[in-house]
């Protein structure tokens, strides 16, 4: 049994970054983590062939990212530009083609997708990220999927393959999936379509040496956190909470749940939820993806001009960066598996869905990709304590229905959590935003 | 700690089938209800003021129900036919029109909508209902919302409108929610448009006399059932199940999860379950809706020839039926709020919500409405252990991609409930089938 001001529910960092926020104000918190370890989405591990720490979740930040950006320089956390020098390669049908990179244009972007872009843009400049559900034309948008919206705006097959891999790039989910005014909030909210998928000037210029999850720890170190004990249920009222959790009660007069919404959804709470809390909950899946190391001796393909960047419209490896964690060391590719082709590679046993990753690098980069030297991956769907990755999106219909229950408090619950955020959500930034956010609400409540 | 052949989670229609039919196989079995009584989305109340018992979840059967037909049959449970006889009232728009009913046709399937109903037919046919996924135009069904569908097919505003009326009648969802591929599906299961929607000849043609929990409630009474006692978390392995459950736990060869696809997703299973299953209870809401009756002296619509049947495009209740129990008793009008409307309705006090079902009531029947004797309400959403009703709906995307998980078995985990039947699902009749069907794997499976 503990007795606090304010319970928090989820140790990644929107809930550490509410605890701390809290504790500034003299509040007293404690932090309940379902895992034996902080970070949630942000996994690091040492890895002895690559001699280095890789992240299995996320790992880029970016300009305009100013919370992380700032919250890094805080805690004395350095990072590194992605590989942007060479030639991307880029595979399209079952054609592969080498592209001049170009600076502050992402690789998807350098192709005939002037158009798209720009009416992905000028669509998204439209939705407040704080809520979309007031867009002029809100309601049509979330009738449909994004799939539709781009075959309703005349793109051909070819141009809705590629759009089909950034969506996957994006959301890890397919646009047949996806609510086209999710997709277009989404968009809004990281500041445009370029922003969002490039990397020098984009959302990964750069990453976390030393890996993102010992942001969340060195944030957690002076924070009251309990770890391995997943909050199961929560009897509420208006004078406070008391939280069932790996078979301790804390007792606090708020809570701020910082978890996923599925998540969230997944507690018991005493009384039920207003319904359109809980039908919100049911309708904000995770994506699904399959993030991959691959180590090689050297970066072999900067040796052949290439920036180890790489894109496919129908390889399962949808997205590939150069990772080398220092100048001379090993070669690391990272890869992303993401939406349906998640789905099918979960399916594989280990050793297949390896040969599936390293035969698709191989496609990618040629012969000298088949002989790795380590490997490593992370299927985000078989996480229970986060049920997929990178984030949950709102299938159609969610957002004018039910949008507003994803931040407005019930009673003494507040929710944070990364899709909770209107700049970046998503991201990292977006996770600073809503923690920071929640903490205000609880501390203004409190008073 | 008990120690069963089968435990069975939920204590509805498909658990309580289950587990009868494997007592009749010798198998030891216990069944865990969360709630304080059987019978799931059935729940039945005895109403003072309409001297009757009156079900405040499912309450219909109807021609080629076989499963629930001779259910009933065998526990001497009799049925009354819906009363059909007079004209039906409709709001479109803002007009108030006045049908002379028409045997076999759904109210709704008499205005203008022949030609949608055929296409809906049409295209429901080629649908296999025991794998939607492999309907030759699978992938772009799955890809759009169902109100995507009706636009492309060219229905007029007006069209729409009714169709949408239509698809909250039959999911308690909105047409922007539902993917095409699952509306499509699930009028397969049932047979077609008219046996869905209609009255006679339909899946509303007769009530349960005395309440359908009593049917539940009929077959628990020879039932291992512990109520009180909510699943919260299963370890499992290929040698068996450990369930903890309010307090208790139950070791079990097998297990039958016989609870919506959001529900069972809301337990803790050690080891995860796979990512096909883990993303589709993510991605299957249950509809929203808020049944009323509301009871008068007299059943006054008759005396002016009407049948109490009403139907509107705008108003909150969009489907009222005449529901009285005796032929000279109190009228009792039933009514259904459903999907956005009943979102809507949700968020109003009790006072306001009543009001505004009167008020509703009075535009369909005239003045006598406003002056009921009594009124009883029940707002599934707000119910933790169903989270909605009428049942679990795929949203775009998710049949074609994790359809398979729905039943496909998980170890020693089986799935049962009436979302995953192959005919009537989302009825008596579907659950009772699922129940048949998960007792028969796990049979098999002991063996």
């Amino acid at each position: 049994m503990a007795d606090v001001d304010v319970v928090v529910i989820g140790g990644g960092l929107a809930g550490l970054t509410a605890a701390r926020s809290l504790i500034t104000r003299d509040r007293s918190v404690l932090v309940l983590e379902a895992r034996d370890r902080v970070g949630g989405r942000l996994e690091s591990v040492r890895m002895r062939e690559a001699d280095a720490v890789l992240d299995l979740g996320g790992q880029y930040v970016g300009p305009t990212q100013h919370e992380i950006m700032s919250l890094l320089d805080e805690l004395g956390v350095r990072t590194e530009t992605t590989r942007d020098t060479g030639d991307h390669v880029v595979h399209l049908g079952s054609r592969l083609l080498r592209y001049a990179a170009e600076p502050k244009l992402s690789l998807l972007t350098m192709l005939d997708l002037g158009r798209t872009v720009r009416l992905i843009d000028s669509t998204a400049r439209r939705i407040p990220p704080h809520a979309p559900w007031s867009a002029p034309s809100a309601a049509k948008l979330d009738a449909q999927t994004f799939a539709e919206w781009l075959r309703r705006k005349g793109f051909t097959p070819r141009g809705r393959a590629l759009l089909a891999a950034v969506t996957r790039a994006i959301f890890a989910a397919e646009p047949s999936e996806v609510s086209a005014l999710w997709a277009l909030f989404y968009v809004a909210s990281g500041g445009g379509f370029d922003p969002l998928t490039a990397t020098t000037g984009g959302a990964q210029q750069d990453w976390i040496v030393g890996g993102a999850q010992q942001v969340a720890e060195r944030l957690a170190a002076r924070l009251p956190v309990r770890l391995g004990t997943p909050a199961t249920a929560i009897d509420w009222s208006e004078h406070g909470v008391e939280v069932a959790a790996g078979g301790m009660t804390v007792r606090a007069r708020r809570a701020v749940l910082a978890v996923p919404p599925p998540l969230a959804g997944r507690l018991m709470y005493r009384p039920a939820l207003p319904p359109d809390r809980a039908h919100l909950t049911q309708r904000m899946p995770m994506g699904s993806v399959i993030k991959v190391h691959v180590v090689y001796e050297r970066p072999f393909w900067r040796e052949a001009g290439l920036s180890g960047q790489a894109a496919g419209d129908s390889l399962p490896v949808g997205m590939v960066f150069d990772n080398c964690q220092e100048p001379d060391g090993p070669g690391v590719l990272v890869g992303f598996v993401d939406g349906a082709h998640a789905a099918e590679a979960s399916r594989l046993d280990p050793e297949r869905r390896r040969a599936m990753v390293i035969r698709c690098l191989a496609t990618y980069f040629g012969a000298q990709a088949e002989h790795p030297i380590g490997y490593v991956e992370r299927d985000w769907s078989t996480e229970p304590f986060s049920a997929g990755c990178y984030g949950a999106f709102g299938v159609p219909g969610t957002l004018t229905r039910y949008g507003k229950a994803l931040r407005d408090p019930v009673g003494p619950l507040h929710f944070a959590g990364t899709e909770t955020a209107t700049r970046w959500a998503g991201y990292m930034d977006g996770a600073i935003q809503s923690g920071r956010r929640a903490a205000d609400e609880v501390d203004l409540a409190l008073r």
